[in-house]
Order: structure tokens, then C-alpha cells, then sequence
């Protein structure tokens, strides 16, 4: 059954989910892009990160999280988390058939086909994305002759959220993880930040490759997607006030306080919940 | 009421329990010191790291591990994660009165009250062990002139979890991390590793530090306090066979496979079941 325009409730707010802060980084670039939506974002910190866990139980935390978004009313949702995206897309889908559910993963493959000339393009992300191999199955289905390398980056995750985005330490460890990737005669043009933490290290990433290659992260590209999606669905708010409201399965504080730096402004822990999955 | 030595099944295991893999650091130090008993090891990895979550989800995620081992039986329980001792173990002991429960905390303050001549002590741990104060209370109260410094090394646990154990990276992470401490005319003569991970990263750790500070470690301190306690309340396994069964909330041959580096023997996949909490 597919539903038409006027089967969606154009004021209910857009639901946004991550595993924890970092997916913030996406609903900037939503509320920018969608300045009139309302947003209900819920940051499962208590059990983050999800990048080193198993496929099962990557789905599983998916599906209670989206459940919560659409016991609480959302029109459409967005998987901020790659991780979450990689592995859990389709279970989501198929448990919230009356609500369209966007992933990171695919608006980030659309990006990088279009900014890689040679075809060769290297994925960083957490462990789980880079096995599930899902950059790789949506870069190829758009570009069949594109040859992709995944690279687990675990590392970058920790100094994102430890605040070390610049400097000595995070050069070293960027270029341990890079350098054998970008120093090679056939080296990519194109890097994808598959991880919403990475853009916070895009200038030490940028410093130790190759300065021509690009790089390419998802949440410009994912609220671009979900900004069509919204319009060819006739789903747009018309009451247009905005407005965001928080849920986290942990502490509020620390969310309200470790999300700003992702989000880019403050957070009052007034509008942050917590709930439990 | 107090158990008497007959009121304990002496063939049941000892149960152990951690957030993931490090507390195999504690379980190595434990069957070193009582080869003949069984033990029964649980590493809650689906939620891993407790180190960053609050008090409130450290509390609830101890005692529903807690519980797992009960149900399955043990004789005794040892808290091998900092964090959950630091935060948790009050709360397991009341929920478990007829089972001793021995956290990491105290075994490694006394260990810390031993080492230390000048009673200046720093701790280093994860982000919620050093918040709770758990450290700190444990030392003052043996030796109340002790001045004890906290401080969060959160990235140490990524960098044991990544196999990066010595180099230019750890030594420079472990610089800005100790360097501000014991570069300093009052600094501690005592580091204390509140946390399963580092000590992995101890020479490291050693190499920039004072090298006339002592470093303690809770695991081997753990394992005596344990010794003791089975010996004084009579509660030593007669059959003597040993062995040891894991439990795991993620990924098993995962937890086989990363496991190992910190148990320092090899995980038969088939000795690990997956359980949910």
C-alpha cells in the first residue's frame, strides 16, 4: 500500500535517531535545509557506540528506537547512524510501512559517485559498517566499474567525542589509518566519512591526504534527500514555527552538554527526555 | 543474617562480570591464584563501555548482569568492571545477600595505600569511574591524609581495544594525558589503573611517567582479596577441576576472538553463549 499526501500528518515533527550526539551533525543540517519541520531526535547513548556491535544486535537497538519515534508520532524518519543505516535500514522499513524511513547511507554513496572521477573510492567507518559492506553495495549499484575500499577507523570516534579534533594526536592517528590508503599509485580521489563523528576531524583528515581527492560526508547530502522526499510527498509542515525536542536513553545532561559541539548551539536540558528501550 | 560456610555450595563457579572483554584481565589474575575453582565470566559487550553512561544505567546494568549470574548459580561474584564497582556494588550486594560480592575498587586502594610513600596518589580511569569518587573514598579511608587525584583517560580504552598498545600514538596520547601530572614538584609517587584496559598500555603509561612511581593495577590485588575470602569463609571448591564458561551479550565469536589478547589464552567459540539482558 502506498500512501498519498494526504495520508501524512504534515505537522507532526520528523524523526531523527543515532546511537548517540553524533548524529546531530544530520539534524543541523535538516533543521537548515527544513527551517519550518519540527524534530524529534533520540540519541540511544546509554548503549552507544553501535559500530562495534553485531549485525543482530544492531537491528534490534534500531527497531526499539524507531518504535519510540512512531509511538510518539513522527511523519517520516531519518537514520541519522550509519552503523544503524548500514545494517538496519531495511528491518526499519519494514516494521513502519506508513512512514518513510531515510538512511545516511545512500544519499552518502549518491555524493561520492558524483565527486570521484577515477571510480576509486575509499569508505571510513565504525567496524560493523565497514563488514556490513553497505557503502560498497550502494556506491556499486549506482556506479557498477566503481572499485571500493572500506577501512575500519574506530579511533576517530573516541577523539571526536574527547574533544582532540585538531593537532599533534589526531594527525598521527589519521595518518596511520590513511596514509596507506592515499599513498599508493592508484590511490582514491574520493573519501567517504562514513561515521557522523568524522566531519568533526575533517581538517586532520584533510591535512595528511592527498589534497586533491575529496571528501564527502552524508549529512548534507541526506537532508538534501530528505528535503525532496518531504516535497515530492507534499509532506512539508504549513504551520512552518520549527522547533526540536530531544530523547536519550541516558543521562540529560551530558547529552544536552556533549550534543552542542555536534549540533553547533546550545542545547537547554529542559527540552532533553529521558526515555528507556 | 550472615552465611556460614555450609550454607555455600562450594562446587558452584565464581561468577565474574564486566562491560566487555577487559575483565578477562581480572578472570587471568583469578584462575592464576585459584586454579581449582570454576568460573563463570559474563561481558555485557552489546552495551559497552559503561565508563561514559551514568550512574543511573551503570546501576541498572550491574544488577541485571548481577541477576544473569545468580539465576545460573555462583557461589560468589566478582565486579571486574571499575566502573560498575564504583558505582554498582552497594547496590548488587543488597540485591544479593546471600552471595559475597568483591569489586575491583577497594583490593586496587589498598594496593595504591601500599605503594605510596608521600600519599600522593593519582587515578586514572573512564569518565564515570573518576565522576563517582569511588577511588578516592576507598583510599581516604585507609589512609585519610592521602591526596588522591582523578583523572578520565577515555581514550586509552579505544587504544587497547585497537591493539595499539605501544608506539609514538600510545606514548603520545599517554603524554597529554600524564604528562600535566606528574610533570609537577608535588607529584604523586602512585598511579593507580582504575580501569580493566590499561593494562594493556602499561609500558606506555611507564615510559612517560616518573619512572620511580610505582603503577598498580587492581587485577592481581582483585584475585587475593578473592583467595582470601574463599579460604576464610571456608568456601574453597573440593573437586578442584576448574574451567570456565563464558556469557556474552553480543557477538560470541566476536567476544572469542577479541577476548583473547586480554585473557592471554585462547576462547573456544563454543565455550561462549550469547545472552540478552
Amino acid at each position: 500500500m502506498t500512501k498519498t499526501a494526504t495520508d501524512y500528518n504534515n505537522e507532526l515533527p520528523i524523526g531523527v535517531f543515532d546511537s548517540g550526539v553524533g548524529g546531530l551533525t544530520v539534524l543541523k543540517a535538516l533543521m537548515r535545509r527544513l527551517p519550518g519541520e519540527r524534530f524529534l531526535y533520540l540519541g540511544d547513548c546509554a548503549r552507544l557506540p553501535y559500530g562495534t556491535k553485531s549485525p543482530q544486535t544492531v537491528t534490534r537497538y534500531a527497531l526499539q528506537a524507531a518504535s519510540v519515534l512512531a509511538s510518539r508520532g513522527v511523519k517520516l524518519m531519518v537514520i541519522a547512524c550509519n552503523t544503524a543505516s548500514a545494517i538496519g535500514l531495511d528491518a526499519v522499513r519494514a516494521a513502519h510501512p506508513g512512514i518513510p524511513v531515510v538512511g545516511v547511507v545512500e544519499p552518502g554513496a549518491q555524493a561520492a559517485c558524483k565527486a570521484s572521477r577515477s571510480g576509486r573510492i575509499a569508505v571510513i567507518a565504525t567496524e560493523s559498517t565497514i563488514r556490513g559492506r553497505a557503502y560498497h553495495r550502494a556506491i556499486t549499484a549506482i556506479r557498477p566499474d566503481a572499485q571500493v575500499d572500506g577501512h575500519a577507523c574506530s579511533l576517530f570516534v573516541s577523539l571526536a567525542e574527547e574533544g582532540w579534533h585538531t593537532g599533534e594526536i589526531a594527525e598521527a592517528v589519521a595518518m596511520r589509518y590513511l596514509d596507506p590508503i592515499f599513498n599508493d599509485a592508484h590511490a582514491p580521489d574520493t573519501l567517504v566519512l562514513g561515521c557522523t563523528h568524522f566531519p568533526l576531524l575533517k581538517q586532520a583528515i584533510g591535512n595528511v591526504i592527498n589534497p586533491e581527492a575529496a571528501i564527502v560526508d552524508s549529512a548534507g547530502t541526506t537532508a538534501q534527500a530528505v528535503h525532496g522526499l518531504v516535497h515530492d510527498l507534499g509532506m512539508g509542515a504549513t504551520e512552518g514555527h520549527g522547533g526540536i525536542r530531544f530523547l536519550t536513553t541516558d543521562d540529560a545532561a551530558r547529552f544536552a552538554r556533549t550534543g552542542q559541539g555536534f549540533l553547533g548551539r546550545s542545547i537547554p536540558e529542559d527540552d532533553v527526555r529521558l526515555v528507556d528501550l
